[in-house]
């Protein structure tokens, strides 16, 4: 592998950014301020890091303007480090090289559009009326069912799945073992019989422009009217959505958080890891929600909500959970005490 | 592709119903009451949506008769209409066609047994001592592992793993990702070596007619008897059921619920979406559990059963978490308080 | 099949067990106190089961000395009957022959190295650069990603990922739909542009030797350093490690537990059932955590936490719950009021 290489006055007129110290020095790679060597590049962008700062052996580092003084090695000076590093950091990513055109071992329908400028990898099953734009690649294992539609640019790690009726926009971004455009969870209950009838999921799944799917992560594809992610929606692995789900554009949702069917979750909301929304609600903008917590209703102001008790030593815990089965018992008799003393 | 399309009168007569309008119009989908055409059909379950029906546009609506005088349209007069729609709907469904035969590219074992009735997809792989029953379908890349069955007419959507020693009954669906018959998660920590030693999970898993298993959901082998869900039981996404778990007929879970070890849910429940059982207990039949609860201890009375906290403004919700560490003490002064009280 | 057969002396000799009864006795599987026959061996670990002993039709018992007296048949007696039942029954495990050599079906880069004696089964892709030791089983549809290694014996079941910089050490086990490798959650929020900004995910995965990796669990790899698993770590199914976690030797975590990124988990530890660590957190070794628990900082001690409220019939837990919101006033009450008391 050849290296790749960049002096610290290329990357500081590439991304607008100031430098300070020798703009010469070959840049080869990135590491943390601990770890990086002379020719690779590090940031600091938490000011708690300052002492990690003083002590580096990087070759320059990405900071504040402010951090420039406890910085013992030359700077790239940014508003915000840390999205500078993210752009940097990017050169030095070693993407597979991947071919254009269609592994032998792939399955491909008759009818599929399949363009010239794509990658589909070993073992893929591209079926009935799909289309894959230009630059797509598809990686090893990836099933493109009837009628999806896989945007310009999009990346599909490996062994992706698009059941039917799924269209991802552009730049889309999908990690192994996702399952996008399954039935949703439909059931009516014949109470005639005592049995469950299923309802057809005749829907789709519609998924924006640079939207990144999590290894594992569920998709389930709407019952009538599609499930929808808006542009730049980001979610981690093990993340359910159920159908008729909309996501707003740039909500991001960490890993194992679930939203039940229909909800609308607004644009800019951070869901947090193995947090859950129940059916039908909505959540406004700039909704943040803390991990593990359950959204009950509806929210319609920003800000950061959350549900849970703290972590205790297993035995305080269990005297504090048994108290709260009595609860309002307590409150009762708190007021009738309160009552008391009032009429004394 | 051809249309599908079907008059009132036949819709009502298949389905042993009223109808009242235009008999002779023709209907060729379904949509909500919301969006669907002249052509379509929608449904009123819920009377809350009572102003959408005043306003729909559907060719006709399925509906209870108490609804009738506000259909501006064709009715189909059902006790149950949700029922009633979820059996018309699926006449509109449009299932990809699957011809019977084996893929060129899947792997069979040579003493695997596949009806000719049965549709082997691409890239499958069926193992030693394997049944494929009649009219089974399997999607791409379904892995059918030693010794499992698939019971007539079921459906494996794509890219699910039976691992061994698995028995579906018949017309079980099962979509992407599913993983049946993995091994249970069975260790004895050897306290002389301080390390854990496996316990070779020897049982399997025997899945009855009409249950549906979400997009990967996982379900593991029997340790040494089986694991079991009965009937008509409906899995959604990503639930995970424990070795020896057995799950009564017509019980319904939401997705990311999960079951550990030995636990024995019964007939008729609903699990809501990420709640949880812990291992060797036992449910009693019309039990429901809301969503995120956790269940601690067996219960013997059907009903309806929760755990957890409301959400709150994060805030609020802080001072609310911080004094739950302090719950049995407040319990303790509260009681010393009335004590005092009673004294006076 | 062939029989597996082994006399009650030969288990004693070759687990070094004292054994009561008749030594001639074939044994040719295992099965529980309650459903073992006369050619079958069972176990009792806990003496609540004693009297499933005293029932038992099982031709040996594996038990401690204490429960000889009984026993109705023949018995292995064991400081810890789990630990050596646990051995025993290894030795009736029927595993799938897996011959060496490499399917015709899968797909093997030219620059990777593949030992002789070991096995690649149907429709696998191992890309470039990776490393596939002695005596490893690659079940059918596993993806070996570039600079990948997976060390001496190790057994992926069938249809694993590895994506990419994933070293497996010697008889890792890993069963289906795990993906390990995948990219970590890792965005910086460019603020000028109201977008989020992918940060590549540079560094890899290193498990260690005799871990198990469940169905459909994620481990992503780190963004600059490792994502590493210690020797001898055990996860469950749907387990979501993140980006930099570390889990030291010997640590076992339950169904769908999560843990968020950079947190360093230690020896020893049990993680229960959808229990979640927040980022960045330290936890010691011998650190319990019961099911559906949420770390919200870092655990010092060894010992069990816990956090939660218990189950309650739902009306009950209504009330209770409704009462949490306004803990915090309680708790402010309840102190007006005693010091109300203690000035009279």
């Amino acid at each position: 592998m050849s290296a790749i290489n960049h002096t610290v006055a290329a990357l500081a007129e590439r991304f607008e950014l100031r430098f300070k110290g020798d703009g010469e020095r070959v840049i080869d790679g990135v590491g943390t301020l601990a770890g990086a060597g002379p020719s690779q590049l590090s940031f600091l962008s938490n000011s708690k890091y300052t002492a990690q700062l003083t002590a580096t052996g990087a070759g320059v580092v990405v900071l504040r303007e402010e951090n420039l003084p406890d910085c013992p090695t030359s700077a790239l000076i940014a508003k915000d480090p840390y999205v500078a590093y993210a752009q940097i950091a990017a050169l030095f990513e070693r993407l597979p090289t991947t071919p254009s055109g269609i592994h032998p071992s792939a399955v491909v329908a008759a009818d599929a559009r399949i363009s010239a400028s794509a990658s589909i990898g070993p073992c893929c099953v591209v079926g009935d009326g799909a289309v894959i734009e230009d630059g797509v690649i598809l990686g090893p294992h990836c099933i493109i069912g009837e009628h999806c539609t896989v945007g310009v640019q999009s990346r599909l790690i490996a062994r992706v799945t698009l059941v039917t009726r799924v269209t991802l926009g552009k730049r889309v971004l999908v990690h192994p073992g996702a399952v996008i455009g399954s039935d949703g969870f439909g059931l009516a209950f014949d109470s005639d019989r005592g049995r469950w009838i299923k309802l057809p999921q005749l829907g789709g799944v519609r998924i924006g422009d640079d939207c990144e799917i999590g290894a594992n992560t569920t998709i389930d594809r709407g019952a009538l009217d599609d499930t929808v992610l808006e542009e730049d929606v980001r979610l981690d692995n093990q993340i359910q959505i159920a159908h008729n789900v909309h996501v707003g554009a740039h909500t991001a949702m960490a890993g194992c958080a679930a939203v039940a069917g229909s909800a609308k979750i607004g644009r800019y909301c951070m869901i947090g890891g193995n947090a859950g929304v129940l059916g039908h609600l909505e959540l406004t903008d700039r909704v943040t929600i803390t991990a593990k917590s359950l959204v009950t209703h509806s929210i319609r102001e920003p800000g950061e909500y959350s549900s849970g008790v703290p972590l205790q030593d297993n035995r305080q815990w269990r005297r504090n959970a048994a108290r709260f089965k009595h609860l309002d018992e307590y409150a009762r008799r708190l007021s009738a005490l309160e009552k008391d003393s009032n009429n004394e």
